[in-house]
């Protein structure tokens, strides 16, 4: 992408992250859900922010729903637009773990790419969560009869059926959602975040 | 703008802004700081957000620099960019409202339908605030010398030079930063917020 910023005047800010995650007390980061439709991460990451939140943390969710219908809305479904939401999103994951919060993103990505570049934007305590119980799972569910709709024509680009997924390489937690249930996923991840967001 | 984001699967989050502004204390909401450069957008968020911070309020700060190094950063200056941009940090604005924060907003942001924008998209909680020490002060500071790059043509499309600044109608507060000192901005501004963010 083309770098057209420029003349950018450089005003330091007085209240430094530190400050703010010593009031937090906890680190800041972006814990980043991918998977295919189906997979898991809306139920996982609703159900892990109430349980971080009832903890103390400070916590957001950012998720598909969340960017398209505000800063992404002028993104379409091509790869190229796909490709700046999640740069959009990996810009504002970041900027909210800069603000001391611990970010659950959840969006399909189906690039590894633009998930790496998610993971440059946020810079540390970025951890990658590939939501996995195989596509035959994730179809079988199809809550929404999007994956139907999508076989049958109406849904163009749909990931999974009509579009491709590129699976996580090395991603920091692997979870097989189609055997781990819901309540059990949730505290190994509260598990996983009280200890590497430990202070 | 056109809008192309379609098939959005609604997925309600559990944790509801009240929760969010019980634990915090305080309401959530955007002080949008708008002015000429050298107005002091950058001096009144900046000590702004320290003493917010200080007194225990969840706040943060976005400015011209975070969002044109990273959001923006595909964004050039023209009219139709600088919309754009201004479409964004709006947005985000609102997301971090949402999430149970003050946000100091200081862009120059020339365009009265752009702020505008960024007023719909906060929904509700948010104040505009027109720095007005008057052009020829904001020119006299000029501590970047960029009013002097503009004068000599080195930086094109310069607000209050060579590019249109269309002052607020109807902002909620006008301070004339050339009169009242920047201690006394500070104070007045702490003032209406333990006022106006009062739960």
């Amino acid at each position: 992408m083309a770098r057209k910023s420029t003349n950018v005047t450089h005003n330091p800010h007085l209240v430094k992250l530190p400050e703010r995650l010593e009031r937090n007390q906890h680190k800041s980061g972006v814990m980043w859900f991918t998977g295919l439709p189906g997979s898991g991460k809306s139920t996982i990451t609703t159900n892990l922010e109430r349980r971080l939140f009832a903890e103390g943390y400070q916590v957001s969710i950012i998720d598909n729903e969340l960017v398209r219908e505000g800063l992404s809305s002028d993104l379409g479904y091509s790869h190229e637009d796909r490709t700046e939401n999640i740069r959009r999103a990996g810009e504002v994951a970041a900027l909210l773990s800069r603000a001391g919060r611990i970010v659950l993103s959840g969006f399909i990505a189906p690039y590894r790419r633009d998930r790496e570049t998610a993971r440059e934007a946020a810079e540390e305590g970025f951890h990658e969560v590939f939501l996995n119980p195989g596509a035959e799972v994730c179809e079988s569910r199809d809550s929404g009869r999007l994956y139907e709709q999508a076989r049958a024509g109406s849904i163009p680009d749909f990931t999974g059926v009509s579009a491709p997924y590129e699976e996580p390489l090395s991603p920091e937690l692997i979870i097989d959602t189609g055997v781990v249930s819901v309540a059990e996923t949730i505290d190994l991840l509260v598990g996983y975040i009280d200890t590497e967001f430990r202070l």
